[in-house]
């Protein structure tokens, strides 16, 4: 039976699979260490469009098509889609995947924005109202500077606080244990292999609440959502009566160098010890010291792409057998940046494991 | 079992109930014809609050406040919260709820998203991972006039076929069986009753996908509106085999009085007379002709505070058995609209009947 654990967790009692997935990045991520490892690189940052906006909407559109793809579907394969991105009003959505005409649950989340729509799409099918969803989040660092910054011609210093809005867009296709079967046994050209494996399955999850330790400072967001991580992680582990050493990693969503080391103090201070497990989207997709990213990559993005080509990659190949993937998000926005408020953070977590 | 019904639609095993809920609106909303049976009505439009989204915010808080004391439970009684409002990135949300510490699910459907937060609570109820949820939506005349159109000091002129933002949100506590039977045994004093009843059930649901028909106008919300209406309801009788006449209403949420023509119009296109059914809680919320408001209310506050105060009401003295609750989203934004695109629009159809 699926059911609800302690405080803020949840378990399906089946797990639900991740069929396939499809990542999209830009120029500058396809530069960076994971470079290799994404579906698709573009040649520049427009992507063919006329503004960043629509950019950011053609990242979610083929990271989609990617996703459906891969797992040898067609959009009417699939019963609803969670998606949502940065922008107000989450244009980036609105305008990237209608042609699709999937029923949309639109979620927001800022840049946790990606484990709340695994979140939502695990109970939807675990719940048994769905067979198979697709889940999509993007960002982009350009349409994302204009929406909470300078605009780019303004040419703004940037501190080593900041981090980097990554250019990429995340699509994974859920299913059942019957979704997968079916799976197995499609022929999908794409993937060049025998036979189809699942890329690794959702076992559990814990919903984080808003923690806001009263920052302010929109050009150090690792800080305003460490708070949030910390929560969460130790709520996860009270639900669970897990400790870090149960994962092969804890991997947060873009907390970057400066939030790692508030991340880590934080729940020193509450007797977890994570600094063996932890790792971070954000870090790991530039080389900091050559790419002049400063504290790290960030944005819905950062931890949709970098969970498509890097850390399921890890979970198929069995380097790592059960990891906790905690998205994190600053709910910052310039209307209240503006009138001189806060910046609030929220973190998800999910247990993913190898199947 | 819960299924999956047709291509959009889901069905739970057992209903999900509205325990109870809560409404707080502004002072035009308590000068319109329902405004006697609103919860709470403000002294201002400022609700104590120093900007016009801290005022926003409040709406959240204090619907939720008085949903839970109306249920008789403290915030850690429950599970989740979904919540979304209009703003970009949610900030009603965010600075609303965060009191609560109740872990967050942020949605955004524009003002569908009443609709899209009660489906993804009984999805979580249903699907075995809560007890209890609850479910809120707001929206402030002052704070969307700021963030889609024009300052207020401006003194923009509104064509008729504008429709004023509902100062408002509604809140809902949604629960199982066995929390229903926990609240009926409840002694709570606000609601005065002997024994307490769920205030209705919710017994079906219709996921919206995303209907451009390419309008650009963003004072006439109702006719953008109007096609993802006739879509969510031609899917939502496909899927269920019902015809209008099998719900005393079909409740939309802010079409308003042009958006409420063209929906009868392009329904009738398809086949199905809704003209008899069809009530809008947009037309509903304001005297028109007394209050200048034009085509009517709108907002992710209008279905919400309608539904909490009116419709609910109606269902509970079983003048209506059974209505089809239909909220309904323009999907505009500011960004988009001065880039010279459309406003798409999204609506989301709940089965509600009497307990």
């Amino acid at each position: 039976m699926n059911q609800k654990l302690g405080k803020a967790s949840i378990r399906p009692e089946q797990p639900v699979y991740i069929l396939n997935s499809g990542s999209v990045v830009g120029t500058k991520e396809g530069q960076g260490p994971l470079g290799l490892l994404f579906d698709m690189v573009g040649e520049d940052d427009m992507f063919g469009c006329e503004t960043w906006e629509e950019a950011e909407s053609r990242l979610q559109k083929d990271a989609v098509y990617l996703a459906l793809t891969k797992s040898g579907l067609q959009p009417e394969d699939v019963s609803f889609i969670f998606a949502g991105d940065l922008l107000g009003q989450s244009i980036a959505t609105s305008f990237g995947i209608s042609t699709y005409q999937i029923p949309l649950l639109g979620v927001y989340g800022a840049c946790s924005t990606c484990g709340e729509s695994l979140t939502l799409g695990v109970m939807s099918i675990a719940g048994g109202f769905a067979d198979r969803v697709v889940c999509v989040t993007s960002s982009h660092f350009a349409s994302a500077e204009k929406e909470f910054r300078f605009p780019l011609e303004y040419g703004n210093q940037r501190p080593l606080s900041a981090s980097w809005t990554v250019t990429g867009s995340g699509a994974f296709v859920l299913g059942n244990e019957e979704a997968l079967q079916s799976y197995r046994g499609k022929d999908i050209s794409v993937t060049q292999k025998k036979e189809n494996r699942a890329r690794a399955c959702i076992t559990g999850m814990t919903v984080g609440k808003i923690v806001d330790y009263g920052l302010k400072d929109s050009m150090n967001m690792g800080a305003c959502m460490a708070p949030a991580a910390a929560s969460t992680l130790e709520q996860h582990f009270i639900d669970y009566g897990s400790q870090p050493e149960d994962y092969d990693k804890i991997i947060t969503g873009d907390l970057g160098k400066v939030g790692q080391r508030v991340l880590i103090d934080l729940l020193r201070d509450k007797g977890y010890d994570i600094s063996e497990q932890h790792m971070d989207c954000g870090i790991e997709i530039y080389d900091g010291d050559v790419q002049d990213t400063h504290a790290g990559g960030s944005g819905c993005g950062c931890s949709a792409v970098t969970l498509s080509a890097y850390v399921l990659k890890q979970l198929e190949e069995k380097n790592w057998k059960k990891v906790l993937f905690v998205p994190t998000g600053a709910l910052l926005s310039k209307t209240r940046f503006n009138e001189g408020k806060s910046v609030p953070g929220i973190a998800h977590a999910l247990v993913l494991e190898t199947v």
